[in-house]
């Protein structure tokens, strides 16, 4: 089984993390670094024994309709159950809660070992985990205590219900409607899809969180509102009542992911779907984006592991199956070489090594933000995260699904033959990589949000965040003598960035917005690669550190700096065309006819 | 159903391989264009009716063995039969043998009919024309006459046998056994992988062109000879004798191309079975680098085939599927707009269009150079084709299944969550052209083909012919006003090429071949690029021509130059870098050790 390396982990929380600092906090006081180790073996031990096992399975079996419900590999709920069981569908929440009030980034690397191991089977949990924080933010003492505290205790799972076949990434066109009741509650109609975990029989209740308009709302994203449907009803001492009237109207089939139900579902076709608006009307869109940031980096999280498994995987396998011989010894002999000795795949395994680690960083980065934004003493550092957040947000979605998904086309070719068939998992790695780019808000839909919102948010405050966060990185690889070349090269494409940046602000604030993001994915491309060049350049700095004091594993900081110089020397300077292309405000995409296509 | 345009076909053979000059020639006296026309209609006609219709059906249903048979849908049978009963077998092969005598680039524009519309199935004659081919260039007049003829109806079917569980791409490890028999025959005996159409019931045999060594053969690939191996011995009449002891041990289960059997075959395991020396004893691998020659244009149109099905596919859903509104227009009462009206809806599809189309154009490029090989009356260019042809064969393999396999994820990604469900077709596509960069020679392998044996082989004068015939569409190119640009941009990219392979030869001639061969992949995108610019400005200019004079539809010759523009814009320049890493001679694949990865 391939699996996260704990390696891995440790040293991205101790290195590149601070975990250390952020456990000095009042908040933090009841842990240490050993309990949290204690919560990572936890991890470990569930994902190898009760997500692993199963996740080739589930692939073939997906679940199915029949007499009426969805049917599914028993071994799925094991799963879940053990992960409720260990409290992480509460890890991060307050103690008074019955959490175990851990950090963010410490429960996102914890479900780095579920999503590396089992993918499919981790998205049940995962959606649970972002309704039910959404819950917490945003609804009422008794929205908590009658949704949110049997989430916590996995007996109730959670789901995302926002499209709706005709409205896919334009939700400003959903028509779920909403009439109130007289008790206070509304009547939900509508029909939504591709709700994951939508219909499934893992837990006593489902808990949709569904987007929909109240009769008489404005047309748009400020006419909607966000409502908790159940599917079940709920009695007042917290037992199920009656179903709600959700159906289910068909499972969707899909290419990879197939062990986690994606669903059509209708509301209140027989009139009696009851739903409970969180916070105030008409601000539903704003709360769950909440949400959807959540589950945007979550989604990242996602790809890297996949895209983590699969180096893993095609690693171990170059290193035992043989073939050919080196090119300066050709003598058919002699014994054949392992295949890590040849220099493509060594390249295959760098590009995998880099993108998935990158990835994982970048991930937990943002995790960090999390608990930054929440717990940093001083108001500036809080604001400080929070923008970084919101800038980075779009590139912690977009960069593992593209670049890990490209990993894992590299594990299958190291595999060769072998690497195509359903009898070894990169091919389904690969399979069910290829949503991530889609969900959670399209690849496309990330470039307009980078480009089109979060860079000129403020005056362009996040960047100017980020341009200041990196330059301290900067400023001290500068100073080591193997990474001074790395620094001066992050320098030269910050600076790209930023002119690039302003050069698309001239044509934005012309009016020309059109223009200004004609090739917003090339500006994605080319802003991502040069924040992962900077998540590259901290990781080679902790371990240059380790490795001058002889602190952990050489092999493995000798792993992390060789990926940052193929990062530098092999990536890196692909931004150095995007920012020509961007800069030259190419027309193309715009003056090209529909009819020509 | 998604299919090739009949236009792209007429385009290419008329506008860029000069087919009038070509029907010009002898050989070809018996034809004419309208002929052509013809054939090129019941190609479209058969895969539309035979072979488009099971598509789905065939991944989904996939063949299976059952009382040890192989079952497939009857559909596979009657598409290649009716194949069979239309000329294709034998439409390039002499008339004397029954052959239509039609020029190779006319029948491989006809089988990307069939490649468009059903891969899989496809694959059997493909198979079987490449097996023909071998034997009409390397067998004795007796095994044309039992072999050769009966595959040129369709009677049987081929295979090429090469690889082992133990060696798959290391040719030089076959063991599979050859002893000579006393009547001139050798006994076989051994196991090969991967071999696809291995066993079926299509046919009334199957004739399997197997690498092994005779019993005493040096070792390595000095040792290898080819030899006809039927499934069925062959009766002194013509009909079917005993079976030939060569077993099915198992099919494989691939992630797509999933109605092509893909096998593990075993020969002799009863020690009777009966094989037929090929030529000479040991030049076997020399003969099967023809039929792998052209099966790897022939995997690279077939990758060409499905890049072209998803981009059209892709096309005509956005056109239709409507979904958000203009940027300078967001009223949420006013209509929602087709999704091709959006920059990067039309970026996606600009991207496949480039990758596609342009693919194709290379590989019936490739396949005029095979007619211009076999009948350009001047032994000068007969000469000179060929050498074009060895420097872009591995280009032609690796270029589209490398790029349209990346087309396809745009095809997807249009489709958003449908492209990723199964009802849909994009997402086979994808499936199935992920096989294309692994399969007859790996990614890596062609370039280090191209890199460290093409290049330099006869002191690099195929790399010299390219440059002169790429000059002369630059020269034309540089009079034309809208295309000096990119003829500059061409000329400019050529040069490079010309810089870093001069580099490149000096570490080679100084000995160091592993570090000329470390970034041997980046040079074939480099390259791989710098010819398809090529191409695409050879498109440009004769649609531009046509556009000039009033000839063809405006709206298909302004999407050739919009595509163009697109790949010189944002595809090219990535060979700056590209080159400019491989000039700096990076040492990061050679210096990482296996222990830390």
């Amino acid at each position: 089984m391939s699996r996260m390396d704990r390696r891995e982990i440790d040293f991205l929380l101790d290195g590149l993390l601070d975990l250390e600092g952020l456990l000095s906090r009042p908040r933090y006081a009841h842990l240490d670094r050993d309990a949290l180790s204690q919560v990572l073996d936890t991890a470990a031990g569930l994902a190898d024994t009760k997500f692993g096992p199963h996740y080739h399975d589930t692939d073939k079996h997906e679940p199915e309709r029949i007499d009426g419900k969805v049917v599914m590999l028993p071994a799925v709920k094991e799963a879940v159950d053990a992960l409720a069981g260990a409290g992480f569908m509460a890890a991060h929440h307050d103690e008074e809660l019955g959490g175990l009030q851990l950090p963010w980034c410490v429960v996102q690397a914890a479900f780095s070992f579920f999503q590396t191991a089992n993918i499919a089977t981790a998205a049940y949990p995962f959606l649970t985990i972002g309704a039910g924080n959404l819950i917490r933010s945003f609804g009422s003492p008794g929205q908590q205590a009658m949704f949110l505290a049997p989430m916590l205790t996995g007996r109730f799972f959670g789901t995302m219900a926002l499209s709706e076949p005709q409205a896919g990434s334009s939700l400003a066109d959903i028509r779920t409607g909403a009439v109130p009741n007289a008790d206070g509650s509304y009547a939900i109609t509508g029909t939504k899809q591709w709700i994951s975990a939508g219909e499934h029989e893992l837990s006593e209740n489902i808990v949709h969180m569904v987007l929909a308009r109240i009769k008489g709302a404005p047309a748009g994203v400020k006419g909607i509102s966000l409502f908790i449907v159940p599917r079940h009803r709920i009695n007042a001492d917290g037992s199920l009542g009656p179903d709600n009237d959700v159906r289910l109207v068909s499972l969707l089939h899909k290419m990879g992911y197939r062990g986690t139900t994606s669903t059509i579902l209708s509301f209140g076709e027989e009139g009696r779907c009851q739903g409970f608006l969180v916070g105030q009307a008409h601000q539903g869109l704003a709360y769950m984006f909440q949400m959807m940031n959540e589950a945007r980096i979550g989604v990242g999280l996602g790809a890297a592991a996949l895209g983590y498994a699969g180096y893993r995987y095609s690693a171990d396998y170059a290193r035992t199956r043989t073939q050919g011989r080196p090119l300066a010894a050709r003598d058919p002999a002699s014994p054949m070489i392992p295949i890590i000795e040849h220099a493509d795949v060594r390249r295959m395994l760098l590009q995998q090594k880099a993108a998935a680690e990158g990835a994982i960083a970048l991930c937990l980065y943002c995790a960090r933000l999390v608990d930054e934004e929440k717990t940093a003493p001083d108001a500036a550092d809080r604001r400080r995260a929070g923008l970084l957040l919101e800038l980075l947000t779009p590139i912690a979605k977009s960069w593992p699904s593209e670049h890990c998904l490209e990993a894992n086309k590299w594990a299958i070719q190291i595999l060769g033959g072998y690497g195509y068939t359903r009898d070894y998992p990169v091919e389904q790695y690969y399979r069910d990589n290829r949503l991530n780019p889609i969900h959670e808000g399209t690849y496309g839909i990330q470039a307009n949000d980078l480009l089109g919102r979060k860079l000129f948010m403020e005056n362009g405050a996040a960047l100017e965040e980020l341009g200041r966060t990196m330059g301290v990185t900067i400023a001290r690889a500068a100073g080591m003598p193997d990474l001074a070349g790395h620094a001066a090269d992050l320098r030269d494409a910050l600076t790209r960035v930023a002119s690039v940046t302003a050069r698309l602000g001239q044509v934005r604030a012309a009016g020309d917005v059109a223009l200004c993001l004609a090739n917003a994915t090339a500006y994605l491309e080319m802003f991502g690669h040069t924040v992962l060049a900077w998540i590259w350049l901290r990781q080679a700095m902790a371990a240059a550190d380790r490795l001058a004091t002889g602190q952990g594993d050489a092999d493995y900081l000798n792993g992390k700096l060789a990926a940052c110089r193929w990062f530098f020397a092999h990536e890196l300077p692909k931004t150095i065309t995007q920012a020509a292309l961007l800069a030259s405000l190419d027309r193309t995409v715009l003056d090209v006819r529909p009819e020509w296509l």
